[in-house]
């Protein structure tokens, strides 16, 4: 670092000063280049993990996810336990909502547990989600997996329920456990567990 | 901070190279404030996601938002699904239990399909609430409005179950979406999803 | 920014004005440090709100628990509404599925209302857990113990389901309350309500 070398009256600071000065600048400068950086933590980073089956709780996770992805959010989500079935290829098209045990469906227990009845509620909620043009839920990971969003399914529950690799979308990431849901939570900016 | 005060012939700093300093630490302080604003952020503020409907699952989203506004945050409650059903003006004082599908329930599945049983476990556990002095659901949600909570309702469910603006207490948001939702999750420091 | 009345020659720095820069540093770097120190509040926390008491909504909020906790994580469960049934200790090893109101099980809610049959889909899901050498539940809350997980029982829900302090497993800290959760998620880096 060259300086310039006219003389300076008493009191003036001296050149070694100057420069001690300036690389305490220097360090805060860098080190607040690095508060930033761990403040802003581009990109922004959301995790959903995704526990329910019904067609009803199949929605929460994928509207948000498909949002977060549209704003420019890195998006993962996380399906374990009840929420592989939203992956399953086969299965996705036909989540179920139940016709007992939910109290907010207007159909009395007794009739609800008639043989065929899970399949008329689900069959009522399908008909009020296409009457009102909303997405099903296959068009919704389309949606999604085009946008960016990365589907995990739980290698435990896998396991647990006999479920097979092939049995997933192709872009569904296999193998994952809680451990890297957790990591990839540590660095999200929202978790949510559905 | 006392400095040594030799003169030094030598070397001494320049006009231009001070000033170039000093306007180092000037966009240093500037940029310092700007973090330390991103950090604190306040009014901190929480973001509750309220999917269900059921008497017993009203009451973690409204008992913890009216904690939270009592701390002083600001609080978003978004309704969506059944968790319309708590914002319903009718409905927020009849909500239900299951007396099927809940194993925790002291009533096997035979007789809670009986007509009749949800309502007699919701009783129950009324009378529990009551008798130990829990505030209701409708008494729960005049505090928080009181507190200042902020309620909406999720237009794309409205739509869906057929419901009117005028269903729900003066007070709740109608015309609000997923994207909406979002942006508020963004901006808090706790998200949850009941 | 020109300053100050020493003359120097060319307008170099006098003593005051180098001082006074030296204190702008100072402060820049307590300030600094202050920042790091708030974005970095070590140690890290995680706090779920667990308010399921079925078999199978027990594994998320123990196996997050216990996954945070390896990782260094201070984390407290605070278990509300039917998720105290995780925490007591003659329930735990008894948690139950349903056989009916659960869709994503392979039983008609016809024959799932029969007498004994949340026993018979629980088996199943436990010979299932066992099968894959999946730890059970009261292993999940011992080894969460051993590693410094704090698990918490909601006081108001005690007393609403008349339950008693010596219901539950040893470690388990009684007499929280909403307000004392809602002030651990504020100092989290991660909440989940499960």
């Amino acid at each position: 670092m060259s300086t310039d070398t006219q003389p300076t009256p008493d009191g003036a600071p001296s050149a070694e000063e100057f420069e001690a000065l300036q690389s305490r600048i220097d360090e805060l400068e860098d080190e607040l280049a690095a508060v930033r950086s761990d403040v802003d933590d581009d990109p922004q980073k959301m995790v959903i993990i995704a526990t329910k089956g019904t067609l009803d709780m199949a929605y929460p996770p994928l509207i948000l996810a498909s949002t977060a992805a549209a704003f420019g959010y890195d998006v993962t989500v996380f399906h374990t336990f009840w929420g592989l079935e939203i992956l399953h290829e086969e299965k996705a098209d036909d989540l179920k909502l139940s016709s007992v045990g939910n109290p907010n469906m207007p159909v009395p227990n007794v009739v609800g547990a008639l043989p065929g009845m899970d399949r008329v509620t689900t069959r009522m909620m399908e008909k009020q989600i296409a009457d009102n043009e909303v997405a099903t839920v296959r068009e919704l990971i389309e949606t999604s997996i085009d946008q960016g969003v990365e589907f995990q399914a739980c290698q435990m529950t896998i396991d647990l329920m006999d479920y097979d690799e092939d049995d997933f979308f192709d872009e569904v990431e296999t193998g994952v456990g809680a451990a890297s849901a957790f990591q990839e939570m540590v660095e999200a900016d929202i978790q949510l567990l559905v």
